[in-house]
């Protein structure tokens, strides 16, 4: 398993559990919770893929099928014990941020649109799973409101074509710009970075 | 009409009927109603037909925006009578069901994707419409919470895989497909079988 | 630029707009609202495009990103004074959805689809942004209840087909398309037409 592989399974754990964490509230079943999950842990990716005219990404490899899956079993097990992990999930969210932005750009780039397309793409691969969640659980979308979280993602996107424009190698800008994102989130979470309300 | 077009225009209705009545209990005006009872009837195989880059099915065929006319005229014109029929309806959803799923695997593994594929979007095919329906009223989705719905149609994509297995023909394992999917539908709502909550 | 491109800015203007103001009185943040806005000029069409196999419009000219970035600009800086223009808003939104109409049907058609295929994607290019944005904003979807909305779209496609069948010349047929939307829905807000509700 790749170190790329392996932060993937990370991001998916994190964003399946958010998922189920806020279907259990809701008292749903454990089948509701299971099609909750995946769906934000895949939906971002899906929204892209059918976008950029290409097969879902989770239709190709069982792995996100099989890593939500665990993440039902893990919230079932631990039950009022997760919150003590709330900080670990904060920084796997983060890091599954950080990954599935550059996911989505080098993805949409690679079919042959411009930069601002992968900009909007990495954005949707990151933060559009959570809204399709939120529009599941019947509450109006977590991420028009709290700290900074889409917006990390266009800043990740900025980052990635200064990177490119500096004429930066394929592995650098990539971390570069992952980690862009992931600082921006904690940066924002840590001081309750918010955007201004619309009055 | 071939047994199997009259099964698809039974379960069409049906699900177009669901729609058309929780729309109705909303206040929703005509067309909203026709909107929410044709998009519970196609949703889950349009869903399906995009993610598999196909065509959705109903846009080759307007028997699906005729029969959910037809459903709009017998709710308008039975009204509260409709009450009566409820077992009727019940017994056309499950047939529906039963035959979307089926339906469903079927377009997928003759589309090249292997079972477990197959499985899930025979699921969506009969299970997502719902899901659909409830965004529109605005409602938590009603199948992740009560009796046992979409994992009839799992279940019905299991004994699907087993009937391969087994080397059975084409038809038998169609039929035993959807009658698996129908019986375990008839049988939880019978005895109130749901799935454990998530706390 | 031409007429044609200064109507299309003027309608995606006006369906910003109307997302914008929706979202901020939920209090959504600066991005929350953009998104909202967004997805309202271009929720539509691009359903549309994903059933018609083709890349959502958007992708292909960033003009619909900017135009919802003057909106979201025109609402911070107009504020309460908005209101003033409501009539204005008004007619921008009419006009919008007559040539959204249009687009939607000649697209359809374009694709090889018949007459009524066009007709509902020529419904869903001009309506369905606006079912887009209530769902995000958590609200029942406002045109299953309000004066005739998506039914004007409906109205202008038979039109369209009327003067087709009449052999009247494309720019012609476009035309009257247009008004006939505009004309019902200007006479349905003006008199309150709504449909009936179902009991």
């Amino acid at each position: 398993m790749t170190l790329f592989t392996f932060i993937e399974i990370l991001g998916t754990l994190a964003f399946a559990i958010s998922g189920i964490r806020l279907a259990s509230a809701k008292r749903f079943d454990w089948f509701g919770a299971y099609v909750v999950g995946f769906t934000t842990a895949i939906g971002g990716g899906t929204l892209r893929d059918l976008m950029l005219s290409l097969t879902p990404f989770w239709m190709l490899d069982s792995t996100y099928l099989v890593v939500t899956a665990g993440a039902l079993l893990i919230v079932i097990v631990s039950g009022p014990y997760l919150i003590r992990f709330n900080n670990t999930f904060f920084i796997f969210d983060a890091i599954g941020l950080g990954l599935f932005t550059v996911v989505g750009i080098e993805k949409t780039l690679a079919a042959g649109f411009p930069l601002w397309v992968g900009i909007i793409m990495g954005t949707i691969t990151g933060a559009a799973g959570g809204v399709l969640r939120d529009i599941l659980i019947n509450e109006e979308p977590l991420i028009f409101r709290k700290e900074i979280y889409a917006l990390a993602c266009v800043f990740g996107g900025v980052v990635f074509g200064c990177c490119q424009w500096a004429g930066l190698g394929a592995g650098t800008t990539e971390v570069a710009t992952a980690l862009s994102v992931i600082v921006v989130r904690i940066v924002a979470v840590h001081f309750g970075l918010k955007l201004p309300i619309l009055k």
